[in-house]
């Protein structure tokens, strides 16, 4: 299945680079832009290295190894995730606003990153210490959100008793679900993955979640 | 992560085993065990072979390869899937009350089959023309039960206008993902997924879409 668009680049780093950053950086967005390519099959650290333009040594060197290479990209990428939900919740909006935004991002970092849950979890079942303790900095933040969402919506009367923990999973398993079975779209029901189905799918599923979860 | 419970038996083929069936069975029985117990990653055939008690050249006799045992493994569990769907879409009941069964449907079956759609698109990313008819052989009914249940609700007065793509893949990501992450829901949340918990998670999916739709 060819990509719809070129990988975008990844986020920058917090800090100004310093010593061998600018070659981590390299390695980091060759791996993203190859994991994008090839709907998230792992890349060969060869294959890493030539995309990168950087000597097959590096991957080691600066990372010590490929699996903590692969940790550093879904750390990057989960960072600006939980960075623009912080940026979200600070916001003096209606809970059903805020709702309808944050479908709307997920959607759009799926676009961007739609390997990254699936690759997560990958890491994870290898007993990756380091990728458990990232689930934890992602699913954590994010079920804070829907916790102080839901209890808002009641607050408010506008939303029906929902628990967080269920909604949250409800949200994220609609916008996964049209990367992961993307060619079920693209190949069975001839539906390209465009930008103009990319906004009828957010309005849909943001119609479904408000109308669902409604007082 | 320890599977939730041993696995199932799969569904019992179509026709009487003759020749080499039971041979097959008995390898399509050890590749879902195994599937099932490592949470999706694909055994080797000497591990299929090895749970199954037969000489590991049989992969080969038997089905030409592991990819095409694989994809007689998907073949199987869907199409008991796309049986049971059939059998609830020629059931006497409300449009409502037919989309509440199928969810606990699709539920019941990621139980059953926790690997079963990620091992499709995996066969068919690795251009398995197999592969590629099985997903049309799954996607296209499972689409016309979707179709179905939207135009008879629409015409009952009971679900407002919806897209049945959008809607289909809404419910099948909801139902999914509560597998495909399920490290998430036992390691960050700290929520065992039980048979108490699929309960609660079938009756809150079925109240969210069911709510979603409503005209």
């Amino acid at each position: 299945m060819p990509p719809a668009t070129r990988a975008p680049r990844l986020p920058d780093r917090d800090a100004p680079a310093r010593g061998a950053d600018v070659t981590r950086d390299k390695l980091l967005q060759a791996t993203h832009e190859l994991l994008f390519e090839h709907t998230g099959s792992e890349p060969s650290v060869s294959e890493i290295c030539t995309r990168a333009g950087v000597n097959v040594a590096m991957v080691s060197y600066c990372f010590g190894g490929k699996d903590r290479l692969l940790v550093a990209l879904v750390e990057r990428t989960t960072a600006s995730v939980i960075a623009e939900l912080q940026r979200l919740a600070a916001l003096d909006l209606s809970p059903e606003d805020k709702l309808r935004r944050h479908i709307a991002g997920i959607v759009r970092n799926y676009v961007r990153y739609p390997y990254v849950n699936q690759l997560g979890e990958r890491l994870q079942r290898r007993q990756d210490a380091a990728a458990a303790a990232l689930t934890e900095r992602f699913a954590l933040p994010t079920l804070g959100f829907y916790r102080d969402l839901v209890a808002e919506g009641d607050r408010q009367g506008a939303f029906r008793a929902t628990d967080p923990t269920l909604l949250f999973f409800s949200v994220i398993g609609m916008c996964e679900f049209v990367f992961t079975a993307r060619s079920w779209l693209e190949g069975a029901f001839s539906q390209p993955v465009d930008d103009a189905f990319i906004e009828r799918f957010v309005a849909h599923t943001a119609d479904v979640v408000l109308h669902g979860i409604a007082a």
